[in-house]
């Protein structure tokens, strides 16, 4: 190791504090584009002015666009904090669940105890981890609402920003969509560090020597976290959805107006679903694989040669590669801001491609650094009862394949839904047969983008698994999200667009505007399937980590297919994936229901409202996406939350391991096949939509039946991408890390059914 | 122990030659309805005659049924030799490499060898091993073909006969189904039971004493007939779904006939789909599963106690519970044929439920009979290198849960699928707001519908496995399968009530009589659904028990998870269901589009077709199923085949133990979830256009929005249901198998790529 304890104190918050000020100058450049009545700014830089052309009124479009984002800013918020309020709910009272069960493992005793894994020392008493088990979940759980809520607060300040840049050209709109993303993804990453460390050396206070008592109360950090984005993402995900597909279902099918006319009186809630189910759910996501991967990986740690010889830098491992990230998104960010413009809709969504690669390449050369300077030649790992010993370059190794994991999951993922490649035309293609053909291409095409991912996900597993174990795991885990802050750039990017585009049809900007935000929200369909993609790679490995470390935690060493504890627990947990979809799915179908007759009743009761003279009560259809969320996001959470706890306590370990088992390799693949499913549907709708080439006219123009069939599709397409898929790399996570923190409890007082038989 | 090896050597021939018996005799039954010119017996017995009302001529209607049927059976060979033919080919070859791999374990050595589990006696050489494997693999290969031939014999001939008994109502032409199924199930069930009894007795004469290989040989049995079942069910399923899909596409939805019509060119390609598809494909999977379970049981018997203290009856155990099954069965055929009549349509789908709860209950009796007398009351089984002591009334339980797990599994499914209860009342419903919520609440229905068979099997494999280990599981599944012969006998019912209606429509019968057939059909649709639940619910019971038997054989103790090469086969393993069903369902797709194009052409082309004056091409159309089933059931078969032998022979045995394992519990659950959706959204359809109730009348009539919504769920189910979704349990047996035939192979040589490096 060539750098000492000092360079680490600083390197981790400096870069932490680095990367919020560049958030704050992405925001400050963002800001720069007014939103105001005051447009003198604007005019001096038109380039374009074919506004004036169409007869809209300039000033008369700005004030709209104003308008609109306000509308959209005022819902996000009060859903948000609604869902806020009931989520303290949860959170007092599982928090209390937290400090009951872990306290109870040594009977509340404040006595200090001989170390688990280092018996001839004395570790602090079970109590000390129950208390800063149940702070770390707390800081977790807000820090987690924290990153939601700060990206819902950017994107819906950059949405008709990026409304107003596009009368200026495609490249200008796509910078400003860029960079707001840029915004929330230097904020998120910078921030989840910045709170780990600061908690990890707060803790320390108390903890002094005992670093297995200190890290394993720090993983309550990733539960917190990660029991957030549970609600964030089902909750978020029924609201923006049920507003979707029932705005569709009777603006497109029914009343053949476009999508995201303000004539539809879904129109809002639609539109505000995107802020806080795409933009807040999918923070919180990527935030708790953040936290989750890190404290698996420093947990398992503080067990090893790392923890049990007091190494700080080495120990701080995790900490150094995500600061790492932060400096290599950094510049990564400035080649697609600075370094080049836009000039034509085809180059985004290279651009945004090119913005994987250049920050994986460089990555790995930082990878390298860090591995080479912050880490020992040569230490030993705990695997499951023994020690393994591990050399710098490995690694090395194991945090780069889960980085290069990552590049070809997000390139498959591209591959698959992009309308420019054969797959997603061949879906589109098949619309000329009808609403049927189209979806069984569309479920063959989002089965078949399984298998790369997996591979990938497999070779990443092995080579870490086999060079340095469970720790090997968490830091491939940790290699895929290094690169975060510019993933959840290009992530946000996609509903800041869609948004954008949903401003744009309602302020009765002209076609060619629409034309291009269309293009940017064509590209951003892509990219939230690439980040979804990325979700729920990092959380298979995040899951497997974390399960590993729940192993070691609950004192067993091997889980055996073989048993049938283990077994039923692995077909059972297998199962809880369709379990899970089965809740969302339908929760999102009968909101639509609702959501459709209120949007009809409108239509019927309001007059004037088709013809435009009369405004439709946006605010009922709000409260019906809210009311919905709410309701129906208890039923899965429940499940999520309560199958470790029942699994551990009435089955014990071993079953619940086979559980943890189950549901990430079946999870997996459901989640990545949603995804991508419903990401090529979208898009071969706007494939259709904007027939850019001669096999899309044939199939074109909207309204034609096959165009009428790609919608059905569509409509189809959007719970499975948005509330069931991304939903289940949480309940796979989720459940692991709750398994770990409740480990001690399991592993002392679970079971319970087969000691009472 | 309390009867002899006499009353055993008896008992077992015995009672498959009075199931034989009973085929026939239900055969003779059946061809008492006379299908020819001479119909004067018929007008004797005419109850009510409203073909005359409708101006309908008799005589007419009947030469077109006869002329129907005739052209549905000549498709229906013609398709099923073509198939033969290729699958000689790859009999010939697989048979090929067994011998090569097994017989290269020792060098082709003829030389005698210690056993393997019994060290210190002399067992056969391994070329002995290969050869008569390989011979094993032929027969299991040809009874599997001559199951689903024959069943497809008696289907082709019984469809016209429900069709002419339906004049007289719809008990009689339920009584002819239902025997027809019969005859279906009972061959079948006596058959694989005799064939593999005899089998035993012949290898006997060369192993002698040597039962640790004569049982090991025997597996080639299973091996054989599950190979021919992939084939079957993806070929069969392939050609069906790509003609009904296509019919329907063109008839149903552009031109507004109704299924079904004498002017779609498609329609004799799809009623000869069902009898290819669902019933030889169908009658291969379950003789499959059948002789898998059998033997898995028969191997890990045969190095127990059973084996190793040469016991005679106790050994043959799995062979006596199937002998008892075939007398059970029998009793309870008589139940529906001669000890009720159905007299109306609302009867006909409890009347097939009461047919499983009656056999269950009555076969529980055997069991306790068979367990109570064939066994000794105290034994040792093996269970991965130890020996587990096991008592006769553990092994009536294995049997037992296994019978009621099949049981909770039917009910479960019916629930799931019949549209008189509320899960398919609320897919129907949800058709009101088009196909697209229509689409949303099947696939959430599928995926709930998964929950309580997981729970059913998981719990038969706990008490199974915790019993009797390995043994216990194969006999669970055996149980699950001991009623057989009437769980074919409804599911064979389905198909023939939908040719018979499909006959009624084509010959112009009367309305009523369509309603009544239409009625026999929607209880098909449901007993298909069950007839699959089974079907995939005893393949996850084998697979489990041929997984064990291939550990054990394979020669490793655990399979742990928390290992590098398990854990990487368990993510691909799970991931393997999505690719196979990738693959089927876009070669459903492409070769429907260029049926729909077909159909187009004849209908643009020919002229009075429409008009019903001019005769469509049907041998074009039947050419295309022909050419699309044969080329697109490679790609799966490869897939499927391969695998094993690649991950054995590169990976070793332990990431094959993990492949196993993860393609069981992710198979299951997209099997169940895909039938029980496919079988809902037929229902819902069949719902909306039956009427039968106040609801049901708010969604109908045929032709409404809504009923149009329904036909394209009903259209996207088709392959999920009849292709994708039931080749999934072959997949999982078949890998299966395949593992524990080439273990000696995999143990010897395997692992080559962790070995170079």
């Amino acid at each position: 190791m060539l750098w000492g304890d000092v360079v680490t104190q600083v390197l981790i918050p400096g870069s932490a504090l680095v990367g919020i000020g560049f958030a704050l100058l992405q925001w400050l450049l963002v800001s720069r584009v007014k939103v105001s009545e005051d447009v003198n700014g604007y005019h001096d830089s038109l380039i374009e002015n074919e506004d004036q052309e169409d007869g809209v009124d300039q000033l008369d479009a700005v004030i709209k666009c104003s308008e609109i984002q306000n509308a959209i800013a005022v819902g996000a918020t009060s859903f948000l904090f609604t869902e806020y309020k009931y989520l303290s709910i949860f959170v007092g009272a599982f928090g209390a669940i937290i400090f009951l069960f872990l306290g109870s493992v040594k009977g509340f005793s404040t006595e200090s105890e001989p170390c688990t894994y280092n018996p001839g020392n004395l570790c602090k008493p079970a109590l000390a981890n129950a208390v800063f088990s149940t702070v770390a979940f707390l800081l977790g759980a807000v820090t987690s609402v924290l990153s939601g809520f700060l990206g819902m607060k950017i994107a819906t300040y950059a949405n008709a920003r990026t409304t107003l840049e596009a009368r200026k050209g495609v490249g200008k709109a796509f910078i400003v969509a860029f960079r707001s993303g840029a915004v929330m993804g230097f904020l998120l990453a910078a921030n989840g560090l910045l709170v780990l460390y600061v908690s990890i050396n707060l803790f320390k206070i108390y903890y002094g020597d005992d670093w297995e008592g200190l890290y394993e109360s720090i993983t309550g950090y990733g539960l917190g976290g990660s029991s957030m984005a549970l609600f964030g993402r089902v909750g978020g995900g029924i609201y923006t959805k049920a507003a979707d597909v029932g705005a569709d279902l009777v603006g497109k099918v029914e009343k053949n107006i476009p999508e995201d006319d303000p004539r539809n009186p879904a129109v809002i809630a639609d539109n505000v679903g995107d802020n806080v189910g795409d933009i807040a759910g999918m923070g919180s996501d990527l935030f708790g694989s953040y936290a989750e991967s890190s404290c698996a990986a420093l947990f398992v740690a503080s067990i090893s040669s790392f923890g049990t010889s007091h190494d700080y830098s080495a120990m701080s491992y995790p900490l150094i590669i995500s600061s790492m990230g932060i400096v290599i998104c950094l510049i990564t960010t400035l080649f697609a801001t600075d370094l080049s413009e836009i000039k034509h809709v085809s180059e985004i969504e290279p651009s945004l491609k090119r913005q994987l690669l250049i920050s994986t390449v460089l990555m790995t050369a930082g990878i390298a650094m860090v591995s080479f300077f912050a880490l020992p030649t040569e230490f030993t790992m705990y695997n499951f009862g023994t020690d393994k010993v591990v050399k710098n370059w490995h690694l090395f190794f194991c945090v780069a394949t889960g980085l290069w994991a990552g590049l070809v999951i997000g390139y498959t993922t591209e591959y698959y839904t992009s309308n420019a490649y054969s797959p997603v035309q061949d879906v589109a293609d098949s619309c000329r047969t009808g609403a049927a053909t189209n979806v069984i291409f569309g479920l063959a095409l989002g089965y078949k983008s399984v298998i790369v991912p997996i591979f990938a996900i497999a070779i990443a597993i092995f080579v870490s698994f086999s060079l340095a174990a469970m720790y090997g795991i968490a830091m491939a885990a940790l290699g895929m999200l290094s690169t975060i802050a510019t993933g959840l750039a290009i992530d946000a990017y996609g509903p800041i667009s869609d948004n954008a585009g949903g401003i744009a049809e309602m302020a009765g900007m002209s076609h060619k505007i629409r034309e291009r935000t269309d293009a940017l929200d064509a590209a951003g369909n892509t990219t939230a399937a690439i980040g979804k993609g990325f979700a729920i790679g990092s959380a298979a490995l995040v899951s497997l980590a974390l399960f590993g470390a729940f192993v070691s935690r609950a004192g067993i060493t091997i889980v055996d297919v073989l048993t049938p504890k283990v077994f039923i627990g692995l077909i059972v947990g297998a199962m809880l994936p369709y379990w899970f979809s089965a809740m969302t799915m339908k929760s999102v179908g009968s909101a639509a229901l609702k959501m459709v007759e209120e949007v009809r009743r409108q239509f019927n009761t309001i007059p004037g409202l088709m013809e435009g003279t009369a405004k439709p009560d946006y605010a009922n259809c709000v409260k019906i996406s809210t009311d919905a969320s709410l309701r129906e996001m208890i039923p899965p959470g429940a499940l999520v939350m309560l199958t470790p706890l029942v699994a551990g306590t009435l089955f014990g370990v071993e079953t619940l391991a086979g559980v943890l088992a189950g549901s990430l390799v079946s999870g997996v693949q459901v989640a990545i096949s949603a995804s991508n499913t419903g990401g090529a549907w979208d898009n071969a709708k706007k494939y259709i939509e904007a027939g850019a080439s001669e096999h899309a006219r044939t199939l074109g123009p909207k309204g034609s039946d096959a165009h009428k069939a790609a919608v059905i599709g569509d409509t189809i397409g959007d719970p499975l991408k948005d509330t069931s898929g991304p939903s289940l790399n949480i309940l796979i996570k989720l459940m692991a890390v709750e398994s770990l923190v409740f480990a001690p409890f399991f592993a002392a007082h679970g079971g319970l059914l087969f000691k009472l038989f």
